[in-house]
Protein backbone atom coordinates (compact mmCIF):
# COMPACT_ATOMS: atom_id res chain seq x y z
CA UNK A 1 0.00 0.00 0.00
CA UNK A 2 1.43 3.52 -1.52
CA UNK A 3 0.20 6.30 0.99
CA UNK A 4 0.98 10.39 0.10
CA UNK A 5 1.55 12.43 3.47
CA UNK A 6 1.23 15.56 2.78
CA UNK A 7 1.64 19.09 5.55
CA UNK A 8 -0.06 22.22 3.37
CA UNK A 9 1.49 25.18 3.03
CA UNK A 10 1.15 28.10 0.16
CA UNK A 11 5.39 29.09 0.45
CA UNK A 12 6.31 25.27 1.23
CA UNK A 13 4.36 22.24 1.04
CA UNK A 14 5.60 19.05 2.33
CA UNK A 15 5.41 15.91 0.76
CA UNK A 16 6.29 12.25 1.30
CA UNK A 17 5.49 9.06 -0.46
CA UNK A 18 5.45 5.97 2.09
CA UNK A 19 4.76 2.47 0.60
CA UNK A 20 4.20 -0.64 3.37
CA UNK A 21 4.61 -4.19 2.56
CA UNK A 22 3.43 -6.19 5.25
CA UNK A 23 5.42 -4.50 8.32
CA UNK A 24 7.96 -2.86 6.33
CA UNK A 25 7.98 0.94 5.69
CA UNK A 26 10.00 2.47 2.92
CA UNK A 27 9.76 6.02 2.15
CA UNK A 28 9.61 6.18 -1.78
CA UNK A 29 10.72 9.86 -2.58
CA UNK A 30 9.48 12.88 -0.46
CA UNK A 31 10.47 16.74 -0.84
CA UNK A 32 8.36 19.74 -0.66
CA UNK A 33 6.81 22.25 -3.58
CA UNK A 34 8.13 25.48 -2.63
CA UNK A 35 6.41 28.72 -3.86
CA UNK A 36 8.36 32.17 -4.69
CA UNK A 37 7.01 34.59 -2.47
CA UNK A 38 6.82 37.73 -5.68
CA UNK A 39 4.22 35.35 -7.02
CA UNK A 40 0.34 36.10 -6.38
CA UNK A 41 -1.70 33.82 -3.85
CA UNK A 42 -3.75 32.13 -6.91
CA UNK A 43 -0.27 31.42 -8.76
CA UNK A 44 1.41 30.04 -6.14
CA UNK A 45 -1.74 27.83 -5.10
CA UNK A 46 -1.42 26.41 -8.91
CA UNK A 47 2.18 25.54 -8.32
CA UNK A 48 0.82 23.79 -5.15
CA UNK A 49 -1.80 22.16 -6.75
CA UNK A 50 0.91 20.78 -9.76
CA UNK A 51 3.27 19.79 -7.99
CA UNK A 52 1.17 17.35 -6.24
CA UNK A 53 -0.88 16.15 -8.61
CA UNK A 54 1.76 15.43 -11.13
CA UNK A 55 3.47 13.32 -7.84
CA UNK A 56 -0.60 11.51 -7.51
CA UNK A 57 0.04 11.13 -11.82
CA UNK A 58 3.51 9.63 -11.21
CA UNK A 59 3.13 6.97 -8.69
CA UNK A 60 -0.49 6.18 -8.13
CA UNK A 61 -0.98 6.34 -4.31
CA UNK A 62 -3.87 4.55 -2.87
CA UNK A 63 -4.60 7.62 -0.67
CA UNK A 64 -3.85 10.90 0.31
CA UNK A 65 -3.18 11.76 4.22
CA UNK A 66 -3.59 15.06 5.33
CA UNK A 67 -2.99 16.92 9.13
CA UNK A 68 -6.03 17.89 10.34
CA UNK A 69 -4.52 21.59 11.57
CA UNK A 70 -6.91 23.52 14.40
CA UNK A 71 -4.77 24.50 16.80
CA UNK A 72 -1.85 26.44 17.26
CA UNK A 73 -2.53 28.34 14.64
CA UNK A 74 -4.25 32.10 14.02
CA UNK A 75 -7.04 33.09 11.91
CA UNK A 76 -4.63 34.64 8.94
CA UNK A 77 -2.38 31.15 9.16
CA UNK A 78 -5.80 29.06 8.72
CA UNK A 79 -6.70 30.34 6.10
CA UNK A 80 -3.66 30.39 3.98
CA UNK A 81 -3.19 26.64 4.89
CA UNK A 82 -6.65 26.08 4.35
CA UNK A 83 -6.05 27.36 0.90
CA UNK A 84 -2.82 24.80 0.35
CA UNK A 85 -5.33 22.47 1.55
CA UNK A 86 -7.94 22.98 -0.65
CA UNK A 87 -5.90 22.45 -3.43
CA UNK A 88 -4.21 19.60 -2.09
CA UNK A 89 -7.60 17.76 -1.57
CA UNK A 90 -8.84 18.85 -5.21
CA UNK A 91 -5.69 17.37 -7.07
CA UNK A 92 -7.03 13.58 -4.72
CA UNK A 93 -10.39 13.83 -5.46
CA UNK A 94 -10.07 14.83 -9.21
CA UNK A 95 -7.30 11.79 -9.66
CA UNK A 96 -9.69 9.31 -8.23
CA UNK A 97 -7.40 9.00 -4.96
CA UNK A 98 -8.94 8.86 -1.33
CA UNK A 99 -8.31 11.18 1.23
CA UNK A 100 -7.85 10.47 5.16
CA UNK A 101 -7.38 13.22 7.74
CA UNK A 102 -5.91 12.98 11.06
CA UNK A 103 -5.63 15.00 13.93
CA UNK A 104 -1.81 15.70 15.55
CA UNK A 105 -2.60 13.43 18.03
CA UNK A 106 -3.24 10.92 15.48
CA UNK A 107 0.24 11.31 13.53
CA UNK A 108 1.69 11.53 17.25
CA UNK A 109 0.32 8.87 18.97
CA UNK A 110 0.94 6.62 15.05
CA UNK A 111 5.10 7.47 15.18
CA UNK A 112 6.08 7.55 18.15
CA UNK A 113 3.38 5.86 20.78
CA UNK A 114 1.93 8.89 22.57
CA UNK A 115 0.05 11.67 21.80
CA UNK A 116 2.19 14.16 23.83
CA UNK A 117 5.23 13.34 21.57
CA UNK A 118 7.54 16.75 20.72
CA UNK A 119 8.15 17.74 17.45
CA UNK A 120 11.81 16.65 17.75
CA UNK A 121 10.34 12.94 18.74
CA UNK A 122 8.31 12.80 15.94
CA UNK A 123 11.16 13.66 12.94
CA UNK A 124 13.31 11.17 15.06
CA UNK A 125 11.09 8.72 15.11
CA UNK A 126 10.15 9.27 11.47
CA UNK A 127 13.77 9.13 9.83
CA UNK A 128 14.10 5.98 12.16
CA UNK A 129 11.28 3.86 11.16
CA UNK A 130 11.69 5.23 7.28
CA UNK A 131 15.57 3.97 7.79
CA UNK A 132 16.71 7.38 6.56
CA UNK A 133 20.26 8.34 6.30
CA UNK A 134 19.54 11.89 7.22
CA UNK A 135 17.23 13.99 8.79
CA UNK A 136 14.38 15.42 6.49
CA UNK A 137 14.44 18.48 6.08
CA UNK A 138 12.74 20.94 6.03
CA UNK A 139 10.18 20.04 8.71
CA UNK A 140 7.60 20.44 6.56
CA UNK A 141 9.20 17.36 4.87
CA UNK A 142 9.41 15.28 8.14
CA UNK A 143 6.13 16.29 8.86
CA UNK A 144 4.50 15.07 5.36
CA UNK A 145 6.53 11.59 5.71
CA UNK A 146 4.79 11.18 9.35
CA UNK A 147 1.45 12.02 8.33
CA UNK A 148 2.18 8.96 5.52
CA UNK A 149 3.06 6.66 8.19
CA UNK A 150 0.18 7.44 10.39
CA UNK A 151 -2.56 6.98 7.17
CA UNK A 152 -0.94 3.62 6.55
CA UNK A 153 -1.00 2.50 10.24
CA UNK A 154 -4.74 3.60 10.89
CA UNK A 155 -5.89 2.98 7.39
CA UNK A 156 -4.07 -0.59 7.78
CA UNK A 157 -6.11 -1.16 11.63
CA UNK A 158 -9.10 -0.20 9.89
CA UNK A 159 -8.92 -2.70 7.50
CA UNK A 160 -8.27 -5.25 9.19
CA UNK A 161 -10.82 -4.67 11.96
CA UNK A 162 -13.27 -4.41 8.66
CA UNK A 163 -11.97 -8.06 7.95
CA UNK A 164 -12.31 -9.52 11.48
CA UNK A 165 -15.79 -7.32 11.17
CA UNK A 166 -16.83 -9.52 8.31
CA UNK A 167 -15.59 -12.90 9.54
CA UNK A 168 -17.63 -12.47 12.56
CA UNK A 169 -20.79 -11.26 10.90
CA UNK B 1 -16.20 44.75 -17.90
CA UNK B 2 -17.57 41.60 -16.33
CA UNK B 3 -16.81 40.58 -12.58
CA UNK B 4 -17.70 37.52 -11.07
CA UNK B 5 -17.38 37.92 -7.13
CA UNK B 6 -17.00 35.51 -4.94
CA UNK B 7 -17.95 34.36 -0.96
CA UNK B 8 -16.02 31.66 -0.44
CA UNK B 9 -17.66 28.38 1.57
CA UNK B 10 -17.82 24.47 1.71
CA UNK B 11 -21.43 24.38 2.16
CA UNK B 12 -22.50 27.44 0.29
CA UNK B 13 -20.45 29.46 -2.28
CA UNK B 14 -22.17 32.47 -3.19
CA UNK B 15 -21.48 34.26 -6.81
CA UNK B 16 -22.50 37.23 -8.43
CA UNK B 17 -21.50 38.18 -12.10
CA UNK B 18 -22.21 42.08 -12.44
CA UNK B 19 -21.57 44.39 -15.99
CA UNK B 20 -20.53 47.33 -15.67
CA UNK B 21 -20.69 49.61 -19.02
CA UNK B 22 -20.07 53.18 -18.41
CA UNK B 23 -21.76 53.58 -15.22
CA UNK B 24 -24.34 51.56 -14.98
CA UNK B 25 -24.15 47.92 -13.05
CA UNK B 26 -25.99 44.98 -14.36
CA UNK B 27 -26.46 41.50 -12.70
CA UNK B 28 -25.79 38.99 -15.14
CA UNK B 29 -26.50 35.99 -12.85
CA UNK B 30 -26.20 35.19 -9.54
CA UNK B 31 -26.48 32.53 -7.06
CA UNK B 32 -24.67 30.01 -4.93
CA UNK B 33 -22.75 26.29 -5.48
CA UNK B 34 -24.66 24.45 -2.39
CA UNK B 35 -22.92 20.89 -1.38
CA UNK B 36 -24.82 17.97 0.32
CA UNK B 37 -23.68 18.12 3.85
CA UNK B 38 -23.07 13.92 3.74
CA UNK B 39 -20.47 14.33 1.45
CA UNK B 40 -16.63 14.09 2.00
CA UNK B 41 -14.67 16.75 2.74
CA UNK B 42 -12.70 17.18 -0.97
CA UNK B 43 -15.85 15.69 -2.35
CA UNK B 44 -17.80 19.36 -1.54
CA UNK B 45 -14.39 20.95 -2.59
CA UNK B 46 -14.06 19.28 -6.02
CA UNK B 47 -18.13 20.43 -6.54
CA UNK B 48 -17.62 24.05 -5.37
CA UNK B 49 -14.67 24.03 -8.10
CA UNK B 50 -16.87 22.54 -11.02
CA UNK B 51 -19.56 25.32 -10.46
CA UNK B 52 -16.96 28.07 -10.39
CA UNK B 53 -15.05 26.83 -13.57
CA UNK B 54 -18.48 26.55 -15.24
CA UNK B 55 -19.32 30.02 -14.63
CA UNK B 56 -16.25 31.03 -16.02
CA UNK B 57 -16.26 29.07 -18.64
CA UNK B 58 -19.07 29.90 -19.91
CA UNK B 59 -19.22 33.64 -18.97
CA UNK B 60 -15.56 34.91 -19.44
CA UNK B 61 -15.50 36.88 -16.93
CA UNK B 62 -12.29 39.65 -17.08
CA UNK B 63 -11.64 39.36 -13.00
CA UNK B 64 -12.78 36.92 -10.24
CA UNK B 65 -12.88 38.87 -7.00
CA UNK B 66 -12.99 36.95 -3.34
CA UNK B 67 -13.33 39.11 0.09
CA UNK B 68 -10.34 38.24 2.26
CA UNK B 69 -11.54 37.44 5.91
CA UNK B 70 -9.63 37.06 8.39
CA UNK B 71 -11.71 39.11 11.18
CA UNK B 72 -14.93 37.53 13.27
CA UNK B 73 -13.93 34.03 12.18
CA UNK B 74 -12.45 31.71 14.60
CA UNK B 75 -9.83 29.40 13.17
CA UNK B 76 -12.02 26.12 12.31
CA UNK B 77 -14.18 28.03 10.17
CA UNK B 78 -10.86 30.38 8.61
CA UNK B 79 -9.89 26.85 7.34
CA UNK B 80 -12.66 25.58 6.13
CA UNK B 81 -13.32 28.66 4.58
CA UNK B 82 -9.92 29.16 3.39
CA UNK B 83 -10.18 25.47 1.52
CA UNK B 84 -13.25 26.56 -0.62
CA UNK B 85 -11.25 30.08 -1.14
CA UNK B 86 -8.30 27.87 -2.51
CA UNK B 87 -10.23 25.49 -5.41
CA UNK B 88 -12.15 29.13 -6.65
CA UNK B 89 -8.75 30.83 -6.74
CA UNK B 90 -7.40 27.38 -8.57
CA UNK B 91 -10.31 27.83 -10.63
CA UNK B 92 -9.44 31.10 -11.89
CA UNK B 93 -5.94 31.41 -12.34
CA UNK B 94 -6.27 27.91 -14.45
CA UNK B 95 -8.76 29.59 -16.87
CA UNK B 96 -6.42 32.84 -16.99
CA UNK B 97 -8.46 35.34 -15.36
CA UNK B 98 -6.74 37.28 -12.77
CA UNK B 99 -8.25 37.32 -9.22
CA UNK B 100 -8.38 40.18 -6.92
CA UNK B 101 -8.39 40.77 -3.08
CA UNK B 102 -10.60 43.21 -0.99
CA UNK B 103 -11.30 43.48 2.91
CA UNK B 104 -14.22 44.14 4.16
CA UNK B 105 -14.15 47.83 4.49
CA UNK B 106 -12.86 47.91 0.46
CA UNK B 107 -16.54 46.25 0.19
CA UNK B 108 -18.27 48.15 2.36
CA UNK B 109 -16.95 51.58 1.32
CA UNK B 110 -17.50 50.88 -2.97
CA UNK B 111 -21.67 49.49 -2.15
CA UNK B 112 -22.19 51.64 1.08
CA UNK B 113 -20.08 54.38 0.83
CA UNK B 114 -18.61 53.99 4.73
CA UNK B 115 -16.92 51.30 6.42
CA UNK B 116 -18.59 50.90 9.01
CA UNK B 117 -21.95 49.94 7.21
CA UNK B 118 -23.97 47.61 8.64
CA UNK B 119 -24.80 44.05 6.64
CA UNK B 120 -27.99 44.70 6.10
CA UNK B 121 -27.11 48.13 4.56
CA UNK B 122 -24.73 46.19 2.48
CA UNK B 123 -27.36 43.70 1.17
CA UNK B 124 -29.88 46.97 0.55
CA UNK B 125 -27.50 48.69 -1.57
CA UNK B 126 -26.49 46.04 -3.65
CA UNK B 127 -30.08 45.90 -4.58
CA UNK B 128 -30.48 48.92 -5.26
CA UNK B 129 -26.87 49.52 -7.24
CA UNK B 130 -28.33 46.77 -9.42
CA UNK B 131 -31.89 47.71 -9.84
CA UNK B 132 -32.81 43.87 -8.31
CA UNK B 133 -36.90 43.13 -7.44
CA UNK B 134 -35.92 41.27 -4.45
CA UNK B 135 -33.22 40.64 -2.03
CA UNK B 136 -30.41 38.45 -2.80
CA UNK B 137 -30.76 34.89 -0.87
CA UNK B 138 -28.78 33.97 0.69
CA UNK B 139 -26.81 36.39 2.24
CA UNK B 140 -23.93 34.51 0.65
CA UNK B 141 -24.99 35.51 -3.21
CA UNK B 142 -25.80 38.94 -1.62
CA UNK B 143 -21.90 38.92 -0.56
CA UNK B 144 -20.89 38.06 -3.92
CA UNK B 145 -22.82 40.83 -5.63
CA UNK B 146 -21.00 43.16 -3.39
CA UNK B 147 -17.91 41.52 -4.02
CA UNK B 148 -18.14 41.98 -7.76
CA UNK B 149 -19.25 45.23 -7.24
CA UNK B 150 -16.01 46.40 -5.11
CA UNK B 151 -14.09 44.41 -7.78
CA UNK B 152 -15.60 47.06 -11.12
CA UNK B 153 -15.24 49.87 -8.76
CA UNK B 154 -12.06 49.40 -7.19
CA UNK B 155 -10.64 48.34 -10.74
CA UNK B 156 -12.38 50.69 -12.55
CA UNK B 157 -10.66 53.09 -10.12
CA UNK B 158 -6.91 51.82 -10.55
CA UNK B 159 -7.18 51.86 -14.44
CA UNK B 160 -8.04 55.13 -14.95
CA UNK B 161 -5.18 56.00 -12.22
CA UNK B 162 -2.75 54.04 -14.52
CA UNK B 163 -4.28 55.60 -17.58
CA UNK B 164 -3.53 59.15 -15.70
CA UNK B 165 -0.16 58.01 -14.74
CA UNK B 166 0.55 57.21 -18.08
CA UNK B 167 -0.48 60.73 -19.58
CA UNK B 168 1.55 62.64 -17.79
CA UNK B 169 4.73 60.27 -17.35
Amino acid sequence: MLALGIDPGTAICGYGLVEQSGSRLRAVTYGAVQTRSDLEAADRLLKVYEGIELLIKNYHPDIVGVEQLFFNKNVRTAMAVGQAKGVVLLAAVQNGVSVAEFTPLQVKQSVVGYGNAAKEQVIYMTQRLLNLSQKPHPDDVADALAVAICTLHINGANRIATKIKEVFS
